[in-house]
């Protein structure tokens, strides 16, 4: 399939030249500063300025735990090999599990609960659904590190996710402390638009989920986004989550910690953003990445 | 040659067995509690205790910018295939250069500053010489890891230091803040001593410089010393450093910050501590790395 995006065509073409642009944003960040739900006017404001917020304690510590012990159930007793299973660049170890709202009652339920969807539609101004679910892991001492991206330069350009209008949560199933690898992201990054250079490979996925390297931003943009904005890492323990636009730049280092860090990461897209194909051209990527209702 | 060190011969023996064991150390940490110099005497029993002290400013902040203008000097200037130059195991860039205190000036002063030469002669309790010297750059963004260890474990089997009477200094010549991988400690654990897995490889040095993989911890050992302390990673501005404890165990993780990290890194060795032949039995390491006066 060829490349359908470019610069007449598409607002957030990328991936066509082979110099990187940095664009702004053309969609809002917040969909409707009057729209009701768990945040706060002011809440709804740093979010739509920073393109992050944290909460120390979104779902109970408790709960956290519970929903560890699941993970690791999942995480000993699934086939690695599996595709919706991904395992660290150099061992069997599992990083992730895909489609955890699907397979399992369990997480199905968590990624129900208002006070996380709530948050999801008020900020994107409409009814919203899951877009992607997965189960990270990073374990202790040989965690990888994840270099910086926007998540939706990926979602544009292999889903066809059309519009920046997406969120993604993370919610903490560990501590997720200064050492153990926790998410980076740069404040403000979300209203710039980051055009990578190169072209998407066929079946990208199956090696850009251990190590992204195309639609990768230049460092050049980078050095931009983090001189007009800064890094900030939100900590927290089992329980506290991180929300943040799709577009919002994140990174995260190795885990050279005992600690491992777990936690689940939920995509919320709105149902009047729907999935066309991808503007890269290429074939959409699997169900498990990205889920078309 | 064949390992001499054997557990009744060498209280420090290491890698001579398939299992690790935590021995505990068998010498002062402080040499000299009343010896005079640059630290007060709660600064030692902090030293003492901790394994290593932080200094917001032990070099002013202009001198670091030029040490740091002639340190990019030497690394834009100097061939990256000389023994005493190190690169990144992915790129051509220069990761380390050695024996700057004797090759160049301006460096060879610094590390005769009494602000910093007394610092190691009160704690050692003795005259002291420079085991070791070198730049330590970690690019921006593409900086790797370091895993944990104890510098002693490597200078005792590797260079024949027969007592654990030196002390490492890191003074950084840019920001050292949480996004740069910046050094981490494990706090108190100069007091004990990990004997590693393995035996050391003819010429462990040419690899172990870039990623160690021999006389490295066992992760039951880090999570023991990690639970009986803590990881700091003291942070700080041009020419702020951190002193420790030549078996304080420490490390780092990438830098996918756009902040460079540099650093000064200088060993003091006790006087009364003279090297002998390596007590892992192998050829002694060139004298880049170990300085025998």
């Amino acid at each position: 399939m060829s490349q359908r995006s470019s610069l007449d065509t598409d607002p957030y073409a990328s991936r066509f030249s082979n110099s990187w642009k940095l664009a702004s944003r053309q969609d809002p960040v917040v969909w409707d500063m009057d729209a009701s739900g768990p945040l706060s006017r002011q809440q709804l404001l740093d979010f739509e300025a920073r393109g992050y917020s944290a909460f120390p304690q979104l779902v109970s510590a408790n709960r956290a735990r519970s929903l560890l012990a699941e993970a690791r159930h999942l995480q000993s007793s699934l086939d690695p090999h599996l595709d919706h299973v991904i395992s660290e660049p150099t061992s069997q170890e599992i990083r992730s599990i895909f489609r955890v709202h699907e397979d399992n009652a369990y997480f199905a339920k968590v990624c129900r609960d208002e006070s996380i969807v709530g948050i999801a539609r008020q900020i994107l101004g409409s009814e919203v659904y899951l877009h992607q679910s997965r189960i990270n892991f990073k374990p202790a001492f040989q965690g990888k590190e994840f270099f910086w991206h926007s998540d939706f330069e990926t979602w544009h350009m292999e889903d066809g996710m059309p519009r920046m209008r997406a969120v993604s949560i993370s919610i903490s199933l560990t501590e997720n402390n200064e050492f153990n690898g926790p998410l980076m992201l740069v404040r403000g990054s979300h209203k710039s638009y980051v055009r990578c250079v190169g072209e998407t490979p066929d079946e990208h996925f199956r090696s850009s989920l251990k190590k992204q390297e195309y639609g990768v931003p230049s460092r050049e943009a980078l050095h931009l986004l983090v001189e007009q904005g800064e890094i900030v890492a939100p900590k927290g323990g089992p329980g506290s989550a991180v929300m943040f636009d799709c577009n919002t730049m994140h990174a995260s280092v190795g885990n050279l910690s005992p600690y491992p860090r777990t936690n689940l990461f939920l995509v919320f897209n709105s149902v009047d953003n729907p999935l066309e194909a991808p503007f890269g051209g290429t074939e959409p990527r699997p169900r498990f990445l990205s889920y078309r209702p």
